[in-house]
């Protein structure tokens, strides 16, 4: 029995090693029961707290999904700020190994984004309940980076700027058709018809998105100029000046890129201009398997690269590119912060072990827009024979007129 | 006689109509002689006089290299606004075929862009003769496209605007120390340094252009914060706070990008950060065989993802691209408008054909901006462990501080 017992701490002792040996020389020590174990050199500044040997051993089995099954299982704890323990360990983590790509490569072809699967995958995540999200987004529910000319202003009116930061970027000018692929709860589209007076066609294939967006329409009596449609952005049709989508291209895939190029080419043709807004990276990496388990199936962040495969079928020239990845960290923490004030909420409404992993999924947020893991891109665009180029930048930084009072 | 010159006429007809397939509907009638060729239900604005059947069929033949020789030669004549002219033909021109891309690319092998043959290619173009180009350059010397907060803006106020917006897009503080390749006639790191406060050391292989520099120097007394060194981009050596190319990524040729790519992470590391300016592409596209076989050997102009092949290798982050397109067509505006005015020195410099020559490529850059076809990138990149990620772009849209009054 002593003998087994000394075997086991040893084989623990070994696991705890090869943990070290992958997250390389973050500042953390691991603790299972009363046995520490700790990197001689490094000064611990996080504490790992692994309820047994079996979630060590999951753990080291397979990090990427073992880390999140263990944290929301309440198997692991992290004491210390966690935000920041996230952020030692992205930075100083070791790549994942061959088959743990080959795993990541084989969940993205089993999650594709056919439009059937893309419905299962958005109803996934989006249609969890408006009241579980009017919990910690702002006001008006934008549920996408935010923009903060000043880093200390509120989110509500981060979001407000964001808004206006979009506009601007479009040259928006009353009387103009504009349609929006991926509309949330409709906020955008709404902000877009009051405040800029264009006529907005808005899809989103989220159910409860878009049943609330229509109500928020009929409430502030603009269904006149904002349609809300229940669709998948494959199915757009019409004619319009500009084309817009703030966090849909995540959700699209890499595969449908040119496709997605082909739907704007149909929408704006060679005379329209357009932004896409979406979640990048600066190098080719899929968003972690536990993620994409939990969190959000069949999403993607694509390179600047990958992303051109939208534009250079049709000749579109990008006019801007504006990484805004500090802006989303900043958002996030806004997130984060109202979630933890939520939490008892979140337990009511799911259980547990949901309120962990939701905590999990924004912290790692903010850590992957902290360090260089996650980017923002807002990417401005026009048709070749588009007469609305703008001559500078300079309008964007202009007081905004739809912000009553900064904050 | 009678006979062959009716066949002369049909063939010539023939010509004139092949002639209008390759331009498409732009309005243009040809005129050999006392013939005028128009297209029906084309009003034309523009005449082109061709000296003789012979020069209509070289035009035909291989219009790429065609048109530009034999208005070089005075051979072809276009009657109204050149520029327009250019512009209307690119907006209709069709594709080239395949055997004039494989011309191209063929070109493109036998004019590589190793180091031997880039000093040569240099050569040709940057030492024709600083005198030359003070004829029709701002007072600086500065060769690359200008920005004007103001259209109306002087091309001298215009190029040290563009200098503060690069300088402030690198957030360059007093002390720091930066590396520029390929710095022209020495004018911006004259200015980084003395405007400032920083140290640089700039590459050129130019032989001319930086004699010029290194005279300029000495007189403003910088030559303790300037060092010019007559190299190649891939000898630079050192480690530098900051990264700046601006108007050489041209030059260097696809098969070199991560090349050089790897020169910057030689020099700033993961912590640095830095700016290419270049001509660039919405598509894949060769610069035509006639400005790379007279004005740019070895020249190329690469779009976004082309361009990717610089940053993507050593994680870099894209923080901004800027599209300057419009003010480089302005840029060139001002240098046409000065080469016209010295087109009697430029002659007596070297002769008519060189003069024609020169004012077809800057009014065919001028027709390339204005339209589609050219664009202007400006993109500032971080590595992934830089600190000094600016929160927003506001900070450049501020009153210059180095433009005493605003023209």
């Amino acid at each position: 029995m002593v003998n087994s017992n000394l075997k086991g701490r040893r084989l623990q002792h070994w696991l705890a090693d090869r943990i070290f040996d992958a997250i390389g020389p973050a500042p953390v020590r691991i603790v299972i029961g009363s046995d520490v174990y700790q990197r001689p050199g490094v000064a611990a500044q996080f504490t790992v707290r692994i309820q047994d040997g079996k979630t060590l051993f999951e753990l080291l089995r397979d990090p990427e999904i073992g880390f999140g099954e263990a944290y929301s299982a309440g198997r692991l704890r992290v004491d210390g700020d966690f935000v920041e323990f996230l952020v030692r360990v992205y930075e100083t983590m070791k790549e994942p190994r061959w088959y743990a790509r080959a795993a990541s490569k084989w969940m993205e072809f089993v999650q594709d984004n056919s439009p059937s699967k893309a419905r299962q995958n958005i109803h996934r995540h989006y249609d969890l309940g408006n009241d579980f999200y009017k919990l910690w987004l702002d006001r008006q529910m934008l549920y996408t980076c935010a923009y903060f000319p000043n880093p200390e202003m509120t989110l509500e009116d981060a979001q407000i700027s964001k808004m206006d930061h979009v506009c601007r970027k479009l040259q928006l000018e009353p009387g103009e058709t504009v349609v929006e692929a991926g509309c949330g709860w409709g906020a955008f589209a709404l902000h877009m018809a009051r405040n800029y007076g264009v006529r907005v066609k808005a899809y989103n294939i989220s159910h409860e998105q878009i049943a609330y967006a229509r109500e928020r329409a009929r409430e502030e009596r603009l269904e006149d100029r904002v349609e809300f449609i229940e669709d998948d952005y494959r199915n757009i049709s019409g004619r319009f000046d500009a084309f817009v989508s703030v966090g849909m291209l995540e959700h699209v895939g890499p595969a449908h890129y040119r496709e997605f190029g082909d739907v704007i080419h149909g929408a704006v043709g060679d005379s329209g201009r357009g932004l896409i807004h979406f979640i990048g990276r600066s190098y080719p990496l899929r968003f972690s398997r536990w993620i994409r388990k939990r969190i959000f199936p069949g999403a993607y962040a694509p390179t600047l690269r990958q992303a051109m495969d939208v534009f250079e079928p049709h000749r579109y020239a990008v006019l801007d590119v504006e990484n805004l990845r500090l802006h989303y960290a900043r958002t996030v923490e806004h997130w984060l912060d109202r979630y933890e004030r939520s939490s008892g909420k979140v337990v009511g409404m799911y259980d547990d072990w949901f309120q962990r992993a939701w905590r999990l999924y924004l912290a790692g947020s903010i850590a992957g827009f902290r360090t260089n893991t996650l980017q923002l891109f807002q990417i401005t665009f026009a048709g070749p024979r588009c007469e609305k180029i703008p001559w500078s930048r300079e309008h964007l930084y202009q007081k905004s007129p739809c912000i009553p009072a900064m904050s």
